[in-house]
């Protein structure tokens, strides 16, 4: 189908509601990294962090310093603005983290053409990641071929086993807007979603990994992005359903301590 | 010259200290729109208004009263994110009011062949200005030559009589590198310089304004952005040297009336 139906939306956001009352997914359950999650310690992390520096003032030598980390730590990869991601893959060469680059980011409202145009300069630098932002006031006026093309046009660029996620921003998402954009990602054949880019009015929640991770079902990635500062936050958005976590506060979570920002 | 010469930037940081000292440029000297600059009406500050809206969550219905009040009140344009440009110069044809695009915004982080394509791609869908923001953290870096290239690749793509002006986020910046950025700026053959994003911790001052003014000189244009919330903010503007206002409060402006935001 080319844009979701509205039926199929009101039957997962009644199941996915009811399910996340029952279940009583939220902080409170796992104040001990407890609840029905595994048990994980601050060493298992490294492998879901995405080990990120976005702020428009990150210097070369930020950006060396973001890569040595990843490497000393074992993060899964490194998440950069386009422009960074040449160094980062010279830096990384031979190690085994993956460069992410963000595209169209953090507005999403840059045009289709110039996003996918993005993605494949990126992926030419050596990113093996992309992190596109969705079109949000398409989302936001419901139109959902707007929304889907631009995806579709992004997945195209991201040919060669280049994984690509889509930041649905869920912080300016109703739950019916969350559930259409997660069913659009996978309608489009993107590997992951991912809750937020850091840069708006608030963080992922575990509420809003659930809801995604519902809707989605088991085999795409949920990526919770902004607002993980600490190993709890980290255990709770795992708990949760998240597969990828992106922080600015890796190297402190894998020590147990929280960080301020991204 | 391919940089700018460190005893130009020491002579002219020295020059514009002195002389901003001795004026006494900010909102005290035009309390009353009085001082040296010209006395303005409401009424006369319209043309001197790039009619803003860059929210990622802006809908079609938002860009089309954007517009609307645009052609209403003879604003100079509307300032967009690429992907609205094909619809405000739909919106626009024939009222004398231009459409201005966002490129690289607001990090200016992305790679510098993205937002060349980004500006080509918006002037195709009919934008006539090019708002572009530098690549802040190569400044912050010292490395003039990266942002130097950066500029003149997006004044390469912004043929055809294209105005492009480049943000420079003074917010971020000191005053060392406010002066370095507007040289390179004009070394480059840019139009304007403007000074923020309206995204970043901070927008345009009354004091940047004229450290801008006197770097480029009496030709460039100077675009004021980003806290220009009332009557009395755009007069402090223009009379410190601005030529251009960039704002979302254009029509609240125009009655007298502050706004809150951008």
């Amino acid at each position: 189908m080319s844009v979701v139906d509205k039926e199929l939306i009101e039957r997962i956001a009644r199941e996915v509601l009811e399910e996340i009352a029952k279940s009583g997914v939220g902080p409170s359950r796992f104040a001990s990294g407890g609840g029905s999650g595994p048990a994980l310690a601050p060493s298992d992390l490294a492998k879901y962090i995405d080990h990120t520096l976005l702020k428009a003032e990150a210097k070369p030598v930020d950006i060396d310093k973001l890569c040595g980390e990843a490497k000393q730590y074992h993060f899964f990869s490194v998440c950069v603005n386009s422009s960074s991601v040449s160094r980062c893959a010279g830096n990384l060469q031979g190690s085994g983290v993956k460069v992410c680059s963000v595209v169209g980011f953090p507005l999403g409202a840059m045009c289709t053409r110039a996003k996918a145009f993005e993605a494949s300069a990126a992926i030419e630098d050596g990113a093996r990641e992309i992190d596109m932002v969705m079109n949000i006031g398409a989302m936001k006026a419901g139109d959902l071929k707007t929304v889907e093309d631009d995806m579709a046009a992004i997945r195209k660029a991201c040919s060669g086993g280049v994984l690509l996620k889509v930041i649905i921003e869920t912080c300016l998402l109703s739950t019916e807007e969350i559930i259409k954009s997660c069913e659009i990602a996978k309608n489009a054949g993107l590997d992951f979603v991912k809750t937020s880019t850091g840069f708006s009015t608030a963080g992922a929640t575990p509420e809003h990994v659930a809801l995604m991770r519902k809707t989605v079902g088991p085999v795409m990635g949920v990526k919770a992005a902004g607002g993980v500062r600490s190993f709890q936050d980290a255990v709770n958005m795992i708990n949760a359903g998240a597969t990828r976590l992106g922080t600015s506060g890796g190297v402190n979570i894998l020590k147990g301590q929280t960080i301020k920002g991204y």
